[in-house]
């Protein structure tokens, strides 16, 4: 067991892009877990878009990371000490422990993971947070029949990717927004999607919806918002339902970017958009992970990962998220899995 | 009986605010009902904001109005000859009978009207369309609950004054925007809305909102769209609805206005955002229609009506409706109540 270890605190709250210098790596005792309570070695620390918004001092469903304070973020580890009853050393567990290597675990969010089932990493992915975020988005707030057609942006994404897989599964066509000739190829050749349309080699992306969508667009799942949201849109068809997600392309923004006005158009075409977070859902994890885990073993359901090592190279890889530079669900390897 | 009568006809499409030139009054035969048909006097005609869409050649909901075909819109009337086994002369009754003085009834949409219930201009307004445009969009789309604060866009209009005082009935608390002091009287004064917001007079209309509505906003119902939505928008609650009933600020726009992207913020408040047609909800019509007499006849339910006289006015009138200059329920007079 070190003596000490690295973290990752915030130390600036940027206006717009966040750069490395935002961040800084400190070194400090590892700590000691008290009654009830675990240590836990991270393994696999989770990088997603919503971060950025815990980088802000503004009102929120989370509270803001503070200046000083480690940035938060999901994580799977090892537990290596344990005052818990419920906890034992090696097992390995999912938890929201933050950019650090080494941290106190024992919350209501602290849950052992099967390592029989799938690999460890996913439960920070597939079978957990993002996995969760497209189940429930696309079934419970896009609500597709079979039949419909389902476009998702940044489809390749560790959101995206499973919406489209779930979309096909529900008999729907599913339409994926990715940026790159190599994520659409995975798209639509490893994931089976039925089309994937490449946003950066298309200077009119309605025209290439219209074209994707021959039966126009029924559910679309923002990941994005901005120009490409607002293409998709502009295709719905009555009665139409949108699951807003996110909108990564306007998370470093400064101040509210302008666009089209579209919400008028909402009107004659009935449509519904809503606004959904994953963990209003939490209630309903349980049945979501053993369906998601079925598809994994039965082969429906695929998923990809971009690892990065170490956790010097977290805030660098993070930024290049809000780039779109990862390619599949974004971690940082932080240390060794146990042997099996 | 007349052997002419006078008819609007629209006679070029406007690509941006309608002039009267774009509208041609002609003096042509009255006609002479089929089988199961009636001849109706038209009393009044209905201006409504949606007429807008029917002068464009473009994908709706409904279809346009042909170049030299009447303008379309709902009328009240007094049937003057009938093969129709249903109606008499004499009868009071609805349809959509467009912009003339005497029109062929028969279809699916003509009803009888009790004179002896309201006043017969009201099957236009609060007892019509306009009406069941508030009572389903309010309660079906927006579903406030007792305690929540409601706010109205074009507030003293046909369908905001309805919508407001409804939200007061179920326990909301009602807020208005409109423009000018003596509409935002009306809307407190007359129709008892908690507060009522002058657009005209406001440089700040965030800081309004939330002075106004010191608890948030749970449900808007938007009937503008454009920057006074946008002041709403930044202003909702979690878990608030958006009821998509109109956005009158951009019918005239040549190409779609921009304005602040708002749609992220959804994602964090959960906000469902809906647009509706009325007749969706035309089912459900009799129990809604009986509920807003009983409202009215306890004075719990008042209504303005803003009538100009001879279907000559009309084109103006339409074009005033659409720079907000009509007050009330905006009505044209094209004859003689009969005498009760």
């Amino acid at each position: 067991m070190p003596k000490t270890h690295r973290r990752v605190v915030l130390v600036r709250r940027p206006p717009g892009e966040p750069a490395e210098s935002d961040f800084r790596i400190e070194e400090v005792p590892v700590p000691q877990p008290g009654p009830r309570e675990v240590l836990v070695r991270v393994i696999y620390l989770s990088l997603d878009p919503y971060m950025r918004g815990r980088m802000r001092d503004a009102a929120s469903y989370a509270a803001p990371v503070g200046i000083g304070e480690v940035m938060t973020g999901g994580t799977v580890g090892e537990v290596v000490a344990s005052n818990h009853p419920g906890f034992k050393v090696g097992d390995i567990v999912e938890d929201r422990l933050g950019w650090q290597e080494y941290a106190i675990g024992g919350g209501p969010a602290l849950r052992r993971i099967d390592p029989s089932l799938a690999p460890i990493s996913t439960a920070n992915g597939v079978l957990g947070m993002p996995g969760m975020t497209a189940y429930f988005g696309l079934l419970e707030v896009g609500r597709p029949k079979p039949g419909e057609t389902v476009v998702v942006s940044a489809a390749s994404g560790a959101v995206g990717q499973v919406v489209g897989q779930i979309a096909r599964i529900m008999g729907c066509r599913a339409v994926g927004i990715a940026g790159g000739d190599a994520k659409c190829a995975f798209v639509k050749d490893t994931l089976g999607f039925d089309a994937c349309i490449d946003y950066k080699a298309t200077d009119d992306l309605d025209a290439a919806l219209r074209a994707a969508c021959p039966d126009g667009i029924d559910v679309y799942f923002d990941n994005v918002g901005g120009p490409i949201t607002d293409a998709a849109l502009r295709n719905l068809n009555v009665h139409a339902r949108v699951a807003l997600c996110g909108s990564i392309s306007q998370y470093n923004a400064t101040a509210p970017e302008t666009g089209p006005r579209l919400l008028g158009t909402f009107v004659g075409k009935r449509v519904t958009a809503r606004g959904f977070i994953v963990s209003d859902f939490a209630a309903h994890y349980g049945p979501a992970l053993r369906q998601m885990g079925a598809w994994i073993k039965s082969g429906r359901l695929k998923y990809r990962e971009d690892i990065v090592e170490g956790i010097d190279k977290a805030p660098r890889a993070f930024i290049g998220l809000l780039r779109g530079e990862n390619f599949g669900k974004l971690l940082v390897k932080l240390g060794p899995e146990p042997r099996a």
